[in-house]
């Protein structure tokens, strides 16, 4: 079996052991928390009836060498910073790391000297690390990128994703800068305690370098998304004249002409003003591509589904700090995990591992 | 450089060398045809103002004995008893293979032995071989494969490919059984001359291998497109009652339930009965999620692009034959050539060889 360890039990993290407990040919062998759950069994987490018989532990140190996991995936922070120490853990028990933290998908450009560091102990220890989620990861970057595979050029993309922030947590409405008035979102946006979505400075450099598109900034924008009509959630009340969320953008230009846009508009119940959601992707180039997913991939289901797809390519991939240009074209699996291990043509060579090793 | 050779120079063989002739970091040194254009130059057949100072030539072992490519591009047949004998040519001279023979992009099904026979030449000669295209190799399989990344669990896939057939040539309205009354087009479905799509036996086991999907038989079936309309091309002249194209379609069953749903209904002219080309791709399962590309992913065009965009994997591949499920993630490349081969992760350390190299 593929030996897992969950790091992380927040909502991310609980829906990724939630999968990986319904996977054939994974077996979950250990839960990392640092505070809320440690001592609990994860079914009773899950809400299941019955135990599991894994308990979530604070001693991370512990649970990797009871368990010597293949793979631990970490879901605790969204940037480089937050998971190095983890890494590091990991790294000194051979086990390899996805991680969903956003700024990990592509951590090159704002983070070179820790990219350096992980790829540098990754390759010493033997590990492979990768980062991963629906966005980074895949619906602005990835996905684009294999969506130009039919052109023959390509001259500019540029890329919308609309969503419902409805279903997230407090923290996230307030990253958002949801439920506040013009000026103390914009206050907050100075502050920087409203940032919109971590992810424009991975996804537009991971398009760009995989393409071989030039470009000499890149432009962020943070508008406020004004509503003019009601908004009730559970956490807000958004009356009219206040911001339903944050329209969050960034431009790559070259001399002065936009080559990517990345444009993510997120805010609460969208629908109330008519507003669909969805991922629009539009290729200007020989040719033109125009692509809609409607209503958008969903952002948390698909990060969690993205986090346990990959296994296989990671586990077949060679020591590294790796993105996910890197690995072969993800996808969903339905049957066993190990029948996907070391199959592809890439993999099947340049294997490091065999599964269920004990060191 | 990286030297390629185009083996084939018909619409999709000419298109090809024009592309490649225009992309950075490539040396086209060579171009073998059968009897078309042989001994013109291929600024000639690409009707260029000034010669490109390469001939086609019709002795492959002599084109492929002083030149010494790095890869062939193969654009002679659909099939893979077409491509055999050229592979068998290729392995000698140790140069990888692209070929867009539609049965190549995955031809473990229809042609097992064949399959077997190329992949131990290929391991045993140290050469790449991959079928690619637009369909099969990506819309209807790998891109496919690729969108349910976001996904926990697929149960049922239906994709849908509307395309226009009027930039086609006389064979390919010979196949799809264009112009025809409804009873001759029955009667050439059964004589096995109107054959629709060839792809669906390949794009249904890439997908299904890929995802670990089972299913219990393909049915195909092939149905005339009846048109209400007079439709006028310079090469058929279709009135009302006479078929426009041919409605094809196979789907995976399991237990009698559809799992893989493809199809492909392929006509001229569709626009003048109101119906819009697109390619329509919904998956099933947690959660869903529907895909629109419209108009299609271009046919033509396409498979030409992704013929040149793949040589970066194919170099980096260790050999045997593949599929693209193998390849990393695949994407248009508009800088130099050189800068994506073993780049990737895997690649970065399974290359198997430099470029440039003279045996």
């Amino acid at each position: 079996m593929i030996k897992v360890v969950g790091w992380g039990v927040g909502n991310m993290g609980r829906g990724i052991l939630e999968m990986l407990l319904k996977k054939k040919g994974i077996e979950v062998v250990g839960a990392i928390g640092r505070r809320t759950g440690v001592g609990k069994d994860i079914g009773d987490l899950l809400g299941y009836d019955n135990p599991v018989g894994i308990k979530v532990e604070n001693d991370a140190e512990k649970v990797l060498a009871e368990t010597r996991p293949d793979v631990v995936i970490l879901s605790i922070s969204s940037y480089v910073r937050g998971v190095m120490d983890e890494i590091g853990i990991c790294a000194r028990y051979g086990a390899d790391v996805i991680t969903i933290a956003e700024e990990m998908a592509y951590p090159y450009r704002t983070e070179p000297e820790l990219s350096m560091e992980i790829d540098s102990l990754a390759k010493e220890k033997g590990i492979t690390v990768l980062g991963t989620g629906v966005n980074p990861g895949f619906v602005l970057d990835s996905l684009i990128a294999a969506l130009t595979y039919g052109t023959r050029s390509v001259r500019q993309i540029k890329a919308r994703r609309v969503n419902d922030l409805s279903p997230y947590g407090r923290t996230v409405m307030e990253e958002q800068g949801v439920g506040l008035s013009e000026e103390e979102f914009l206050e907050g946006v100075r502050g920087g305690r409203i940032h919109g979505h971590v992810g424009f400075l991975q996804s537009i450099p991971m398009i760009a370098d995989a393409i071989g598109l030039e470009y000499d900034e890149i432009i962020e924008t943070r508008e406020p998304i004004m509503s003019t009509v009601e908004r009730r959630t559970d956490l807000v009340d958004i009356l009219p004249g206040m911001t339903a969320g944050c329209s969050h953008s960034a431009v790559a230009f070259r001399n002065g002409v936009p080559v990517i846009i990345l444009e993510h508009p997120q805010q609460v119940m969208p629908e109330l003003e008519g507003i669909e959601t969805g991922d629009f992707i539009d290729i200007f180039g020989d040719p033109d591509l125009h692509v809609v997913i409607r209503p958008e991939t969903p952002g948390g289901i698909g990060t969690i589904a993205s986090a346990v797809n990959i296994i296989p390519q990671v586990l077949s991939s060679p020591p590294g700090l790796h993105s996910m240009m890197d690995m072969s074209i993800p996808h969903c699996i339905m049957d066993d995990f190990r029948n996907h291990v070391n199959k592809g043509g890439y993999i099947r060579e340049g294997a490091k591992r065999d599964l269920g090793k004990d060191t």
